[in-house]
């Protein structure tokens, strides 16, 4: 079968191997499709060399159908369709024992820290799968990933019908959060520098602000009476967006932490104690945050064809980073099928 | 009678003042003592200038008396014991409408935006006042208003009985924090550079550490089985310190900032994120946290004969600023009636 792997140097390398079978507690999964994300791109341009070990088969958003089961799987069977929550904790270090496995102290990220999901055949441990429902559709079953994260971040801020929410960023996490939390029952603004994703946001139904046209302190005042956002979530990254977003929330507002901040940011702490603001971390998710993200895709309520920029196959992989950095795409996925030699496809 | 009022310049000026009688609605407090704190030393320096208007009879933590009530206030009478909440809303701003009156997006904080404690007689209104039992002594009572603060601050943290909590700076209110948050069930350490206010706080039984002798860290990592600590204080206004608070929280620990930091400050937003921690402002306190205070201070928790280093006369107002400032004292009082011209303290 043909694999995708970092090498280091910026440099990814489609390779021959051979299929193993799955260990005992595994399932053997035929691969999908696989989308390509921000933290992807961060290990391709080398700035999570300390952490992952070369060649690294990458990639963590995927669907795909049961191919086999090893030992001691019960109640998974060849042909099931499948995503994987890609997260594996040691369940003894003290945040497991509080309850936080999903951010394990010693958690394996599964395509970070040990194999990902772009070779034909990967082996998972079979309590990271999470079933998909017949009507949903492959391509679409690859963001169920990404939907789970902006699931999770919207449940993290505690948002309640009726919420004015800003989002910071409106690339492809900023849109499913924006997606999501109207799926909650908020009001959501997006403030993104880039036009044609603003055109798109502003598409699907959201106010879209240049930060640049627009004073977005005023605009943001104006919205909510006076009163500031209910909840800023900051995906966009950028220094000064978190120095500008505690001017964006209302007294006991929450700013939600999104995006990686690879350095210190400087954050206005007279304005998050003179409005007594809350500032969250939110990372990854939890199953609750899967399933419910399973949901969204199935009822239509992601717009998963406008964040389906491209699809590609595996031996095209490093180009369709290049697509993703450049912003000339939203979401690009990898069909894993697609160009496996013959005597793979039909294995 | 005398006032003591800030003038502009760093200048304090004592001057002779008419007592005038109290409006409807207001009492005449006839003022025992006041708590000189550090929201006083920051006017005394000009960095509130933009805020306050000259002259400003300054001071808001305080003791006092009833002498006379105003046209229309039930249920106050001349000799009650009372201590002031010293905070005005406006009742109409968002803030307001959503019960979060003490944090009025128009606040009027009493002794700053208008007249305070620093006069023999002081106009108040009636809705401000706090009841003191008759078991507590007046200088102590002065205490109420910075034990409320710690009280606030401590429920803000939303820790509980068992919890290990890290106050970084041992000035008055981090030690009233760490005393409140013992009394609420924590066991506490603070951070503390000095060597004096360490020796106070360690035989007021709290581990104390000079963080330049050992690694917080490590320490923190230590006490608490590999966890990190559920909620720390920032009281410190040091820019380093709130760089290294996220280094000391478990994961989705909590962060209370308390302290005032006039500029933006660097926050470490990869660790907020990595480990969902949770950074709360916290200001001033409500009415809950004034009537808990008085109950600490009535029933000796708090121990307020180590935090009153001083008391003066209103006429040495300014020294004591300067003892405040040089850390030779943790609390100092003014006696507002010692000194009074003689037909005044009989008035």
């Amino acid at each position: 079968m043909l694999t995708a792997a970092y090498t280091g140097n910026a440099t990814i390398d489609i390779a021959e191997a051979e299929p193993t079978p799955p260990a005992p507690g595994q399932v053997q999964l035929e691969v999908a499709y696989v989308g390509l994300c921000g933290t992807d791109l961060h290990i391709l341009h080398g700035s999570m060399d300390a952490r992952v070990q070369t060649p690294l088969v990458f990639g963590h958003e995927m669907s795909g159908t049961i191919a086999s089961v090893g030992d001691g799987v019960e109640g998974w069977a060849p042909g099931d369709r499948v995503t994987v929550m890609p997260l594996a904790w040691d369940g003894t270090c003290p945040a497991c024992l509080a309850g936080n496995q999903h951010i394990c102290q010693n958690l394996d990220f599964i395509g970070i820290d040990s194999p990902g999901a772009l070779q034909a055949r990967w082996n998972v441990p079979a309590d990271t799968l999470v079933a998909l429902p017949a009507d949903i559709a492959m391509d679409a079953a690859a963001l169920v990933e990404p939907v789970a994260v902006a699931v999770h971040d919207v449940r993290r801020s505690e948002l309640t019908p009726g919420d004015r929410v800003v989002v910071i960023g409106g690339g492809p996490i900023g849109v499913l959060i924006a997606t999501v939390a109207r799926a909650f029952g908020a009001e959501v603004a997006v403030i993104e520098l880039d036009p044609a994703r603003r055109a798109q946001i502003g598409a699907l139904g959201f106010e879209a602000l240049d930060p640049r046209e627009t004073d977005q302190v005023a605009w943001v005042e104006q919205w909510t009476g006076g009163a500031g956002a209910d909840v800023v979530f900051e995906v966009s990254g950028a220094a000064a967006a978190v120095l500008g977003a505690t001017d964006l929330a209302k007294v006991r507002g929450t700013i939600v932490v999104v995006a990686i901040h690879p350095t210190p940011r400087e954050i206005n702490l007279q304005r998050v104690f003179w409005r007594e603001l809350r500032i969250l971390g939110a990372r990854v998710y939890q199953r609750t945050d899967f399933e419910r993200a399973v949901e969204l895709i199935a009822d239509g309520t992601i717009p998963t064809s406008v964040l389906i920029t491209k699809v590609v196959p595996l031996a095209e992989t490093r180009a369709a980073f290049d697509d993703l950095e450049g912003g000339r795409a939203m979401k690009v996925l990898v069909d894993v099928q697609a160009g496996q030699p013959a005597e793979e496809a039909a294995a």
